[in-house]
């Protein structure tokens, strides 16, 4: 896969996967622009991008802005469209800069394409989310999609936005619907990207790190070069054009597990287990994984990296540079 | 189903299915207050009410106005959730409207209900459009949501926010997803609304209108009296609190076959075939009829009126009241 002076943009470019897709590309010998609103709630963090930030055009800018999107879009060969409200509980105590950012921003960068860069291929970052609570396992593509809150509904909205703007428009777009992803560069300040993040820094600071409820509700995991290879294979294939994949990987793991596996992979680290606090409850989905057949058959892509290797990595990076993602004491 | 007394407020109140319920709830001796914003491409006509014009509050505004929706929906015990951008073609042309309309002021007015009325009971107007190009008919509510336009998403993600606020807050909303609906104060002078409602009004004209395409595509029809049942019947059923339910009628009828259904209603009249527009083309589902089994097995809900009977009830109103409803020559 040649990205060998393509040009990209990426939205989110400074978040947990638009920075380590930035450091692949780079490495591909791409010319990539990051959009960032660095938003201090969300995943922006320009530490993610230390190691390529000559390398890379920087533009802090939030979706929501109409003009500046409208201006970088143009002359890009592909946009990877990772920009997003991404906390459940913040899309239900204040649903409108979710519809903002996950709804209208998406339609307005799809108006943009369709006006001033017809010809750009666009990947865009969906969620798991949009199945609610699966009403049978693994969740494949067809499962009906059940929002269980306002971003669910709001990212449901932005996915269909670029699968009309492809069918209608012929504008190049394809969909991932993401299950958790983690590795270095995830927001681990606390819990509002992924669990994970927080389970992480407590495992690195040696505190005690807390499962929600009994430990046994299933999970599937992918680590973020996992993904990164995914939106490659993505951007290059005709064949996905239109269409929606879900990553996944099998088997999936409880809670718990999870949990044994992050502390057999940090060596050290303790866990407890309390009751659901009662707001993740009421938007809570139980058991989910995904089928991710349909991008194996189709593409080619199946997930590579084990959970333990991957969470080794993953401790690897913060406890070498999780000063850059927290406060020191 | 007693609606005395009862405190009831319509969005889109002086269009097509809006007016049709007040008339129906005014005579069940209901306090009903009708919102609508009078925009000129929109459903509202205010000859529309022209029966129950002293027995109705009559408040214009439009349901992106947050002020004006937060105060009314306040001591309401029912909202029938109405107002809507329907055109197909406009939400491709400029899709924020649509935006605006049908996903963000469905949420502010769920917002406005769950601050300042949560006990209030919604049924909301969704569509059959949300399924897209039939996957199998009939279609059942477990058929796959496939919008083809931004009209579609947009109308989805209102669904949503109804079913989502049911869910979580326990605000009690009820969606219908109708099919054609016909009948008296449809729209007309154009076929912004419904292809039937330019039918009507050429026949009634003396003029021959068209069809697109062969004429073999099968729809499903609801005079808006049954529909009207079955919002009132939503309403008061507990069992329909966050439940979707599909309208329909069996058997399906094919356009050409509407078309001299139409004819023998009015006993006048011809047409012609004409080949489909590029830009609707682009966004037709082919055949589309309803599987309501849904509804029929749990609110004992079914069509009444036959095609042609509802036909021939349409052509004379607008025989009657067709001056209303488009400039005289």
């Amino acid at each position: 896969m040649g990205f060998n002076g393509s040009r990209i943009l990426i939205t989110g470019g400074a978040g947990f996967i638009g920075a380590n897709l930035a450091i692949e590309l780079i490495s591909r010998g791409a010319a990539v622009t990051l959009v960032d609103s660095m938003i201090p709630e969300y995943g922006g963090n320009l530490f993610n991008i230390e190691a390529v930030r000559s390398e890379v055009t920087l533009n802090i800018s939030d979706v929501r802005d109409e003009y500046s999107m409208k201006y970088l879009i143009q002359g890009q060969d592909y946009l990877f469209n990772l920009a997003g409200q991404t906390s459940h509980l913040d899309s239900m105590q204040n649903p409108y800069p979710d519809l903002e950012i996950n709804a209208r921003a998406q339609l307005s960068i799809l108006e943009s394409c369709r006006k001033y860069n017809p010809d750009i291929k666009i990947v865009f970052a969906s969620t798991r989310q949009l199945y609610g609570a699966p009403q049978y396992l693994p969740v494949d593509e067809k499962h009906p999609v059940h929002p269980v809150d306002v971003n669910g509904i709001n990212k449901m909205a932005g996915e269909w936005y670029h699968l009309v703007y492809n069918n209608v428009y012929g504008i190049r777009t394809v969909v991932l619907r993401l299950t958790n992803t983690y590795g270095p560069r995830m927001r681990v300040r606390d819990a509002r990207q992924t669990f994970l993040g927080i389970w992480v820094r407590r495992i690195v600071e040696g505190q005690p790190f807390q499962i929600f409820g009994d430990g046994a509700q299933l999970r599937d995991y992918n680590y973020v070069d996992d993904l990164v290879e995914a939106m490659l294979m993505c951007a290059v294939s005709q064949k996905a054009d239109g269409q929606i994949y879900n990553l996944g990987a099998l088997p999936p793991v409880s809670l718990k597990e999870t949990a044994d596996i992050l502390v057999r992979a940090a060596g050290v680290g303790h866990y407890e287990t309390v009751p659901f606090p009662p707001e993740r409850k009421a938007i809570d989905i139980g058991d989910y994984y995904a089928d991710y057949s349909k991008i194996e058959n189709e593409l080619g892509w199946r997930p590579r990296v084990a959970l333990e290797e991957g969470l080794k990595r993953t401790v690897e990076y913060y406890r070498q540079y999780g000063n850059h993602y927290w406060e020191t004491p």
